[in-house]
């Protein structure tokens, strides 16, 4: 367990200023700090109180998995994110069961679920940062059922090629076909396909270190379509 | 325009009876019931704040539609209901556009966007109620995501035409092919094919006049698999 940031605590809560220091006090009894490596296991669709979970530096990949080992992402948490779906213990109407997994060495910020609960069953900002942090989540998913139902394959592919890139900081996506699968909510084999398709056309090299982007204006112009 | 019913209010909106007269005459002040025949479009995704929508009696279906024309439902409406999404002017992280039709007469209430935020800016359970309702949706909108990413269209038909059915309250199922295409962000070609083999296997009967159940046990061991 890592020293707890008060500093991350008011910038990532912005009602934090405004609770009265008993209350500040009380949520850092609740909440702990936390290191873990890459491809670990925060939160499983098993569990519902995990806690509300913030993130200091890393990155996470919230997503669905079916029985049979389907899966598709959600969204992303990186530096400075709040996640509530991980403490949907506290949420009436949310029926949902998402899994989360850090994707790089991630520092985070776990509160208690009923510790913030408590909170927000008498204060006004915190329920308010849970209703818009909510809601971000919900435009994210939004923006995933568009692609999956609106969008062909390719444009959706080279989309996700672009994010990912974005998120890796260059040219390169260093991912499996699976991988990739799993981030879409498709088939191996439907992946390998497309990326072949998008060598032959000199978008992308494929090799067994990942994926090249190689003309990023034809990519752009594919997810822009 | 209808004249006020104050009962449907206060069961509707559970934060009715904790508001001060002064704030109930102001909220009522803003607010108007409609009765709109079938088929009305009551929200489209270029407006943002159509407002707060309460559904008195009848049927409304949300939904996404593409530029090309595609749609998808993302839930019903029905007596009791209440949706924020025809008020996202007011929701600074809603990022998404919605279109909202009748689906049979209904009788709803319009409260004025800018009154509901203003009473959620002072006042908890308001809020709460907010957040509770954005939650509800986003479960909706999840468990179509369930069905598009992990079901094969077969299952996903089955669930379809039994919650139709059920909601028509009997057996039949009086839409066209390319409305259910249109509900389950299909092509109306997928939807022909399916149910032609559906009758095939004695599951329905397909006529002019719409299609018909004849064999629930199987849908449902379908609809569940």
């Amino acid at each position: 367990m890592e020293p707890l940031d008060l500093r991350f605590l008011e910038e990532t809560f912005p009602f934090w200023k405004g609770l009265t220091l008993r209350e500040q006090q009380k949520l850092l009894s609740q909440t702990r700090c936390y290191v873990y490596p890459k491809g670990s296991r925060i939160h499983s669709g098993l569990e519902r109180c995990t806690g509300v979970l913030a993130v200091k530096r890393g990155q996470l990949r919230a997503y669905l998995m079916s029985d049979e080992g389907k899966e598709i992402t959600l969204y992303r948490l990186l530096d400075g994110d709040v996640c509530f779906l991980s403490a949907s213990c506290i949420l009436k109407n949310i029926s949902f069961d998402i899994y989360v997994d850090t994707e790089e060495e991630t520092e985070l910020y776990l509160i208690q679920a009923s510790a913030y609960d408590a909170l927000g069953k008498s204060n006004l900002a915190v329920q308010t940062f849970l209703q818009e942090t909510i809601s971000a989540r919900f435009s994210d998913v939004m923006w995933v059922v568009e692609q999956i139902v609106f969008m062909k394959f390719d444009r959706r592919l080279a989309i996700f090629l672009l994010e990912q890139a974005a998120l890796e900081g260059n040219d390169a996506v260093t991912l499996t076909h699976e991988q990739i699968a799993h981030h879409m909510g498709s088939a191996r084999e439907v992946v390998s396909r497309m990326l072949k398709y998008f060598q032959n056309e000199g978008l992308v090299e494929v090799s067994r270190k990942g994926i090249r982007l190689l003309d990023r204006k034809a990519l752009n112009a594919l997810a822009r379509e």
